[in-house]
């Protein structure tokens, strides 16, 4: 599989001068972050671009080890036979026009199925936009090359999604709006030979990813699936689509495994230890929680301590704790008599901890400071939910000391912000730096919490 | 109480000079909006602002009808005495210092109550922010001045909020960040008088109010909330707080009403046809989408067409309707006929429709007006769930033509977003403009969707 990732040479079937096809973007996205070598074969051109053009895979010279194609249907079974003989490992195909369009499509995906069984040719795809690495600025895809002005930034959270269209569209989304940094992103359509099973592997191997988040319409492999998530050392969360009666038709899912026994898959998936969601920012959220903070050996239920500047969201985060199966931690007598070194006499500090009677008295930093250094000595303290204001004249705080007084304890934290737009923009990308996982409604902040006590 | 919105003067007692003290930002908050007569009250000076200065309250002028209370606590009870002398039919605490703060607090409240019971004054808080009232640009709160830089955008949802800090917070985030229009934001503090059925039964008659969200720790008078919510003509949505056994110690609720019994207030508010949410952007969702869908005589369960860009996305989004209780609508044979006219013959259209086929084949604006016209006009949908893209060469999708076709008809629209993060603003306002709730997340869209289904 590692050609497919790290290739040293690329040949583009159907690379084109024509601006608006695929072809064309493929080429462009190649040129600007592979530095590997790029064949475009196309018998129209002698050139493109700039790169000497090839009338057929058999004339592009070595190093060659991978080919994406982006050519009609009908003819994708004769140039991937073309590959084969030229001897490539392996080829992405990202032209649609297969069984997601019915009868003759189906065919056609049967003779690509065949080729590579019979001669062993790894195929990716088809009907899929391909690979999209943010660490090497490798896109082998025909997502439009706008993508690298909204930024590729590089994280450790690597995709896999079976759909083309939601792949790119929610990777341009997440990045320009979450600013949630991103390692792979593998787009696997209609999986006629390489799966998630494949991919996921490899990418359990990759130093790159510490976290796998998976879109799945259907299991090509149940079983092994279910083996590789078991014995990952590494947090996988799983958005499972076709899960009711209604989207399983939707899904017109082909696999018997996953079709219709949605309660069965779930089951596995607990059994497995993946994380499942329900909607795709919350499978980004859990990620990025589980990137930050691994589940390892964590207690369970999770006790935590909610350090808030306002009673209304320590009430309703704590009904939220509940909701989710988390629970208020039982601050300690030692805990309670160091916060009372910041809290007036007449307002002594309990968990969910008010902070504003602190804050008046000892100021905002003091406060915030003195009691999550407070909490996180609690040894009945499994994690804290840290909420804070971004905006307005008192509500300067200085968020690193706090944070770092967690990190320094081992004691996961999450932070709730609200606040003006502008100073919670500030704020958010100060907790990105410091790695501290931000959410804006309490609701994310505790289901997010409570994947890693699951 | 109309005197408490549309007061001819005010005084305000505890007027001062410091601007950090919250006696001054009330005199900002009202100066910088308030048309009426504003008297500050403090007999260390003779002018604050440019305004005289009055000594006590007896030598304030007519017309006055209200005072704003920001003087310390053991003070209250005979300030309030001197109001009631005055002849004022209310005031406004905003001290805090009272039942929240133990057994001292709690015997001058009690005071407070006392003398609201045998005169008659309402009394307003204490412990509270107040009133912000966005439309007529009333700011009777000691919420820092600052609040008018962030725009305080008027709009048709007014809030009641029973924790100060929560409500000032809460509305400068949903202000600056979600852009939601806002009428009145009523804190409430801790009741001694005036609670949220008085203001509740006066939001109902305010023609400012379409649509009334409230978030509360306890219920002053159970029965009576019931019969007014149950009588109302207006959509109210509710959010608990302190609903679990933690939470609702937490809330140290000393009403017997809500702690304890959430099971019993949850079914109550259900029979009474309250919306209840689980977290304040929830509450705000839920609120601006029933602004702008009143359910009325909306078939249950709702039967929904989803428009989507990506199978993915229209997959997760039926899985997302059954979670909460709609259905996917069966489109007639005639949508399914008109369908063909942008369909391409191997891909015939099915719900949820993937659009992707008809924007190759007759462009992105064609495909999706024709798409909701059509499932528009069958009787057999209730509502449309429309995905789009806001980005990119091809994505300049013209929202107004596509939105309006469905607004004719009579049919909510609900509109799933992902993109860049330039283009989404850019598509979100326009949506906003047009009034259709735009959503970032599919979870989201869907609960509130649920909503006018209830």
């Amino acid at each position: 599989m590692d050609f497919f990732f790290n290739p040293k040479g690329i040949a583009v079937l159907g690379a084109t001068v024509n601006e608006i096809r695929g072809g064309f973007s493929i080429l462009k996205n190649l040129q600007h972050g592979f530095s590997g070598n790029i064949y475009p074969v196309n018998p129209h051109y002698s050139e493109i671009e700039g790169l000497p053009c090839f009338v057929d895979i058999s004339q592009v010279p070595d190093p060659l080890d991978m080919a994406i194609l982006f050519v009609p249907a009908p003819v994708t079974p004769d140039v991937v036979q073309a590959c084969v003989a030229r001897g490539l490992p392996g080829v992405i195909i990202q032209s649609a026009g297969f069984s997601e369009t019915g009868e003759k499509g189906r065919k056609l995906q049967d003779q690509l199925t065949e080729i590579s069984r019979r001669t062993g040719i790894r195929i990716w795809g088809p009907n899929c936009m391909g690979l999209v690495d943010a660490v090497h600025k490798r896109v082998f895809s025909f997502i439009s090359p706008s993508i690298w002005d909204e930024g590729l930034l590089p994280g450790d959270i690597s995709l896999i999604v079976q759909s083309g269209m939601l792949s790119a569209g929610f990777l341009i989304d997440t990045m320009t709006r979450d600013k949630l940094g991103i390692s792979k992103v593998c787009s696997i359509g209609n999986k006629v030979d390489v799966n998630e099973c494949d991919i996921l592997e490899y990418l359990l191997t990759d130093p790159d990813t510490s976290v796998v988040g998976l879109y799945l319409e259907s299991m090509a492999e149940g079983r092994r699936f279910f083996e590789i998530c078991k014995s990952a050392k590494k947090p996988i969360v799983l958005l499972q689509g076709g899960k009711s009666k209604e989207g399983s038709r939707a899904a017109m899912s082909h696999t018997a495994s996953m079709a219709g026994n949605s309660a069965i898959v779930r089951g596995a998936m607990d059994q497995a230890g993946v994380i499942q969601a329900n909607d795709f920012k919350q499978m980004m959220d859990f990620s990025r929680t589980l990137s930050l903070y691994p589940k390892k050996g964590m207690r369970c239920p999770g006790r935590i301590a909610i350090v808030t500047f306002s009673g209304g969201a320590g009430i309703v985060s704590t009904d939220l704790l509940d909701r989710h199966g988390l629970v208020l931690a039982d601050l300690s007598s030692n805990t309670l008599k160091s916060l009372e070194s910041v809290f007036p006499e007449w307002m002594p500090a309990n968990n969910p901890v008010d902070l504003w009677p602190a804050i008046e008295r000892v100021g905002l930093d003091k406060a915030y400071e003195q009691t999550i250094h407070a909490v996180c000595a609690d040894p009945g303290v499994d994690a804290v939910f840290l909420h804070a204001f971004a905006g307005g004249l008192i509500w300067q705080l200085k968020l690193k000391p706090v944070i770092e007084t967690a990190q320094k304890a081992g004691k996961p934290i999450f932070l709730w912000l609200i606040g003006n737009e502008r100073d919670s923009l500030r704020f958010e990308k100060e907790a990105r730096e410091i790695k501290v996982p931000v959410f804006r409604e309490i609701s994310r902040a505790v289901e997010s919490m409570a994947t890693i006590f699951s």
